[in-house]
């Protein structure tokens, strides 16, 4: 695959780069300052573009297909418009670290030299009130010139990878057909490598931490996922007297049948007690990959000792009040492995995670769906080996309740919490994996970002969607004033959508009141595995699962 | 009105200006830092919340709804998620000179002093992150705080109204129902005024520069709309000898009936080439409340002598190389309007301006509908006293060259030339005017925020919407690559969109092919005075109006 032309255009140098990086993908929109990016982009081959309904669903797609292949993802917009619609979904990615690359096609660089007065400016002659916006939401990003534009491509690319951060990048019109050596290419792109002085460091410094624990307790979070570190979880968690939590972003990321595995912890809303007593009571927390944010905390409320702690980051390592820098989160743990496997312990007393949806079966008869009754289906029906997804509100605090079955894992965003997120997400999910993707999304969201059904559709995709409706934000009447006007969005026909948007694409949808009907609707889901299928559930403006009540409770009192 | 509680809520305090300075509605979306905002605003009298389906197609419908009432139009987002889901739409307002109020909702003071973990935020304690990105895209904001809230209310809102442009309001939880003296309120805020010393100056140079030429002649821009100045303009062009050209995002702000009219003035894409004779060749050119940028400029090509223009703007106005500050634009033209009456002149000679589309006459019969046929009926059945509004794209191109009738203005976009913005802008332009709103709007725009079509239908709204469906992008395959597979869109079933999105409402859909059915579409409209109406349009991937093609002609050689 290492065959280029001696001299390639900055346009394929970016393509030949992204698709090492990242996918064949790349999501986003025409617009006539990109148009030569795309033509010359086009060109490389395993190159697949995807032509989003708008930008800000590009880049929620991208964000989705990134954390799907773990690799780099990228979109194309154009300059101003385009790039500013997209500029909540690139914010996404960095609060929840995944690589995204926004690629901006921008008027040429004599243009922006004179100053000139062009559409899709602020006509005050300032061509970098954008990118200036970007370096807000991004961790490298640069404005392409003749002279080095493949180098900087390649460092702000290199500091995607570092950092598992969005990062920009502005490509002038001429610059993007401009000729560059494609020398570069033939070595590929990694990531700074750890410090090997700072890595003996820590393995001392870790090994006398953990001396003489009866037990080593991990919570581990998102970040490990982004790496794609599990398997050095999985080897850690499999020595004796290893217990893990998982944050609820990280949830199934160790198997939740692992015996090692004691469920998912968030302070005080951890869902069961022994799993919170387990982790608040260890003297010595290992935070790997971990965000302590405020709904992964339970807003704050740990009952360990942080102090004590030990926090395995994505390029730093801390061993109580000691910062080990350079030290990246896939060797710190391969450290922590190498001091478990070192120093045996005691077979750790199993903790059983609580799942609520096992232990109280759904009705399955004919009275109206309840909140309890969706997820305790859900539980016995979802698939293996699956891609579970679930939009902010009342899905994701339902779906964190769920024992995920083998080779399922759960893709949420509850630091970034971005409603609607999920439906183009699903787009990303279904065009990286061969897994099949089951979407659960309120109402509200899904009206933020309804059109790129007709993407996911037009494209062959075959997700499961269960929409959620509930007539409004539900989440938010949870928290504050349920009556307000303005928690009501205004009623659709959902099982109608996909007829409009995709009138000649065969799909499966289903409007359904109660148990029977759900359960009924996602037997016949599981079994049209050649369309997308679209269930609307109909459930009560006021019921939530328990775990969001329990947000609500807490949120109502001290949400900060 | 002037009757307030003598201490009222900062919300309280913030929606009292908002109904003074604007008008009743105010949009945006629930989200959990704007809870107590909302509530806080909502105790209001006179103001009317309008639940938007996501934030972008708040922005815009604010944005048409400030350009219709000429006041100042807010819209209320959550932090992080929602604030720069719509920044674009900001942006936009400040490209085309709208005065719109971003409110945002943020976590509590303490959170941000702490520099907490909260969910919408990077996860890095850094709170200040979206308020620097939107000191980009506006000219005042605030994050306020309890001692003087109200004070920068007002200093932020004086901004707006001073320079016709958006600013930004963040108010944390805890302020949003904090205390304030009412008693600002019972002064009406109001801009800035002129400092008399510079209009006496202006008075005098303006007076010598025109002193002597036999026609005074007038580039009219669409800062004259943003002031509500027209009928100043329309008080000049009552004065023999003035000649009045329009740029094309002014077009019909003097009636296009009236004999100083000349018609619309782009440089080289001047549809008549009388009217760039009489602008090009006027000895000086006064440009009112013009924007020099390169689509209304026709790239840059004014055959005027720019140097010995005479230039009034919002805030200051130049004459020859004098630039006279602090002088607005109202101002400006009450002066010129005083020059012009005391200094008679010879009756010029009538310039008619060419309107292609009352010229060759529509076809009327069952063959394909071509872009020429679709506005030689539109120019016929186009009604009196209506708003048209036309998407950036062939719609734009297109509605650029029909000649308005009495009481009909065009809202477009021809600076920030955001696809997508004239569907929820049709949703601002409703609320705000009981003359009928007409749009035009292609099938690659639409899909960007279809969904606010919803929040339309269900309000009872009566717009009549002409949806151009040309399979894609149009407008980019007229300017390069019309192959490309980027230029396509996902085709939908637009006629089925209402029922989805508005099950309940009664709608008139048609779907037209030929001249003959758009005609009676129209009429059928027209008729329809009580609900809403879509008629999709069938054309030619390819068919572009004339001045389209001409853009593409120009852009594809030297668009910058």
């Amino acid at each position: 695959m290492n065959e280029f032309a001696d001299v390639v255009s900055v346009g394929q140098y970016l393509a030949h780069r992204l698709v090492e990086l990242g996918g064949p993908h790349v999501f986003g929109l025409p617009g006539d300052f990109n148009l030569t990016l795309l033509d010359e982009m086009l060109t490389v081959d395993g190159i697949d573009w995807v032509g989003n309904t708008n930008e800000l669903n590009a880049a929620y797609a991208a964000d989705a297909y990134a954390r799907t292949t773990r690799g780099v993802a990228a979109l194309v917009t154009t300059y101003g418009v385009g790039e500013l619609s997209a500029i909540n979904g690139i914010a996404g990615s960095f609060a929840e670290d995944v690589p995204v690359v926004q690629i901006t096609g921008m008027p040429t660089t004599a243009a922006r030299n004179s100053g000139a007065l062009s559409h899709h400016t602020l006509v005050d002659g300032d061509y970098d009130h954008f990118f200036r916006a970007y370096r807000e939401v991004t961790v490298a990003g640069a404005i392409l010139r003749p002279a080095d534009a493949s180098r900087e491509i390649d460092r702000v690319l290199r500091a995607a990878l570092d950092e598992s951060k969005p990062v920009y990048l502005g490509i002038p019109m001429d610059i993007a057909a401009a000729p560059v050596s494609s020398a570069p290419l033939r070595r590929p792109l990694r990531a700074t490598p750890s410090d090997p002085v700072a890595v003996d460091d820590l393995r001392t410094a870790l090994g006398e931490a953990l001396a003489g624990l009866d037990a080593v307790t991990i919570l581990a979070g998102p970040r490990i996922h982004r790496r794609r570190a599990e398997h050095l979880l999985e080897a850690i968690a499999g020595h004796d007297g290893v217990r893990v939590a998982t944050q609820a972003s990280a949830k199934s990321m160790l198997p939740e049948t692992h015996p090692a595995s004691i469920g998912v912890y968030m302070g005080q809303m951890t869902p069961s007690p022994a799993t919170r007593t387990a982790v608040d009571e260890a003297p010595v927390v290992i935070l790997a990959g971990t965000v302590l944010s405020d709904v992964l905390t339970g807003f704050y409320s740990m009952g360990f000792d942080l102090e004590a702690s030990v926090e395995l980051g994505i390029t730093s390592a801390r061993v109580g009040a000691v910062t080990f820098h350079d030290v990246r989160l896939e060797d710190s743990l391969t450290v922590l492995e190498e001091i478990v496997a070192g120093s045996p312990r005691p077979v750790s007393a199993p903790i059983e995670a609580r799942w609520p949806y096992r232990v109280s079966a759904a009705s399955t008869g004919p009275e109206p769906l309840t909140q309890h009754d969706l997820w305790a289906i859900v539980q016995e029906w979802l698939p293996t080996r699956s891609i579970a997804i679930a939009d902010a509100g009342t899905a994701m605090y339902g779906a964190l309740e769920l024992q995920m079955p083998a080779g399922t894992d759960l893709l949420a965003s509850p630091i970034w919490s971005s409603i609607g997120y999920t439906l183009p997400a699903t787009l990303g999910t279904s065009l990286a994996s061969d897994r099949r993707s089951i979407l659960f999304i309120g109402d509200g969201a899904a009206q933020l970002t309804a059109q790129e059904l007709s993407t996911i559709l037009h494209r062959g995709l075959t997700p499961i969607i269960v929409l959620i409706n509930n007539d409004g934000y539900t989440i938010e009447r949870v928290i504050q004033s349920p009556r307000a006007v303005y928690q009501d969005i205004t009623r659709w026909n959902w099982a109608a959508l996909p007829g409009a948007l995709a009138p000649d694409v065969p799909v499966l949808t289903a409007e359904v009141s109660t148990p029977a009907e759900l359960q009924e609707a996602l037997e016949a889901a599981a079994r049209a595995t050649d369309r997308a299928v679209l269930i609307e559930a109909h459930l009560h403006p006021d019921d939530a699962p328990p775990l969001l009540a329990k947000l609500g409770a807490i949120a109502g009192g001290k949400a900060s």
